[in-house]
């Protein structure tokens, strides 16, 4: 048999598994159905009138976000990419749980960050831990959120809800994440106000939640914008048997990416393909314009009208004479 | 920014997220709630007078199981630890979502492999996937697996139920997986059918989801044994404030590990501090000791009388003249 820590934390922690969800993460089961993790399971009471809607996606040292990436940010990415996904939904988040897998080199001090940024986020979102695993890893540092919602019963926009006819919207900035990450990599350089703003939007998605709720009633297809604006829209596109064409001109750029990377026709696709946007990208009715911008107003939320949905199938960008832009790849493969 | 196959998948496999999805994954998503994997998220309908239940749990290639085990027994392990947590409550499986990071290493076939695991355990358990994630690490290949199932509100029985005057029951026997991960690591060698056996306990646990219903109002305490006999009653005891008293003779142990370890005291404490058993642990009243026979019976699950609980601390294994065995260390640190 292997030793007692070989499937808990790493060894070098000199902390256990117990100790570990003890100091840093049971404070963060405020929800009564976590039972303080003192338990094997997590309860969520039923909501009258409402469906439960789950989320799960995995971050990964490496891949996701950077090894030396602040722990607390790390925290709440992982947490945000899939609030994002909720949001997208118009669904109102409850909880998560969170599966840990730790690598050798991790040091008390980043499980401490970590669970610090958990903490704020959960004040900003309202919600609360309800369960988790930590184990350790031969690799790189891997984590797993699941995350819970609800929604009233029957009304989730669905990817397929796209109609021809449709306006076509997306909340925020588009590719601000993408160059983020392309100036961490030192793949490109930037003043440092712009530099921090468009880091600061690959390391921290804002999930568009308050919009999201608006938008109740009134978005027919909705996705939340992580492999790319192109790719995204393209995957409502298919799923409804719709064509989808954005203007590129409406793309809705960030002053600070256009100081760094211009606002010209290879910018913006650039943008549209660049990816982890999180924001929400939906069609809704012609008819629905006023009141989209109104729920938009409201949760003090930019939206831009970016587009129309059509017969016919796939994603286009048309660039400002109507032609096809062609575009080498949409975006990234994940989901 | 990084190339489009950095999320997903590893590039070798030479297919994207979105095919293994619909070529692998797609078919497992049999509940509605599913939505085919087509879209973001997961919807579960309420079910009146319950409640839901969640947990989540991770495996890691050389931790907790072998890189070489066939593709699909570690598919059906991963599912199976969160459905023995779910057994051990009295709890209903509905489904389960799936957080999948495949390493460099992976190939096709494995993946195919997987599914085929969990296309047989969905049959089993009449279970369905309800969403999921992949992306490549650098690291060991991760499973992480959130189960949900259903109980009927304010029934849950906890790690703190646990009264002094309790009897303390273990379903099936203790120690297999132990000893056959020990064979798979060549610490020890076997008969073949020994062997077998053995191994196949470590493998494939079989969660007592059917004795898990029928204890439904008769336990008090449950816990799933998975970080050894004498930890998880060490948690119940912690947790409910009791001492936990076990009969290391009446400790139950299956011809094959006997015929492996024989069954003297330190092959008894070997047993019931060797975890990955996920058989069911739990006190229950002696006013009901014939109930909780009856409905081992009922369920053709055998379940044995091992202790009793006291007032006082901690869970001991005691010999046959009632003197404390000491013990230096009582299981894995994971939960």
């Amino acid at each position: 048999m292997t030793s007692s820590s070989s499937k808990g934390p790493p060894e070098k922690l000199g902390m256990g598994e117990f100790e570990i969800i003890a100091k840093f993460f049971a404070p963060l089961a405020t929800d009564p159905g976590a039972f303080g993790l003192k338990d094997d399971v997590a309860s969520v009471q039923p909501r009258a009138g409402h469906e439960l809607i789950l989320k799960t996606d995995a971050i990964v040292a490496g891949v996701h976000f950077l090894p030396g990436d602040p722990a607390d940010l790390v925290a709440r990415k992982a947490l945000r990419v899939n609030l994002s996904d909720l949001a997208a939904k118009g669904a109102e988040p409850a909880g998560y749980l969170l599966s840990l897998s730790l690598s050798a080199q991790t040091q008390t001090e980043w499980i401490a960050r970590f669970a610090q940024g958990l903490a704020e986020d959960q004040k900003v979102f309202a919600i609360s831990l309800l369960g988790g695993d930590t184990t350790s890893t031969s690799g790189p540092t891997t984590v797993s959120v699941t995350a819970v919602g609800w929604m009233p019963l029957g009304t989730i926009p669905r990817r397929s809800g796209a109609k021809p006819g449709d306006l076509v919207f997306v909340s925020g900035s588009i590719g601000d994440a993408g160059a983020g990450l392309a100036l961490l990599k030192g793949e490109k350089t930037a003043p440092q106000k712009a530099r921090d703003a468009l880091v600061s939007r690959y390391r921290l998605p804002q999930p568009r939640l308050a919009l999201g709720l608006a938008l109740r009633g009134l978005a027919r297809a909705t996705i939340d914008v992580s492999d790319g604006l192109l790719a995204d829209l393209g995957h409502i596109a298919q799923t409804s048997g719709v064509r989808i064409s954005i203007e590129a001109s409406a793309v809705p750029l960030s002053p600070s990416l256009v100081e760094v990377q211009g606002k010209d026709q290879a910018a913006i696709v650039r943008a549209a393909t660049a990816g982890d946007d999180y924001e929400i990208a939906f069609t809704a009715p012609a008819a629905q314009r006023d009141a989209v911008m109104q729920a938009a107003a409201q949760t003090n939320t930019p939206v831009t009208e970016i587009g129309r949905v059509e017969a016919g199938e796939g994603a286009v960008l048309l660039d400002t004479v109507g032609n096809e832009i062609s575009v080498s790849r949409t975006g990234y493969t994940h989901f």
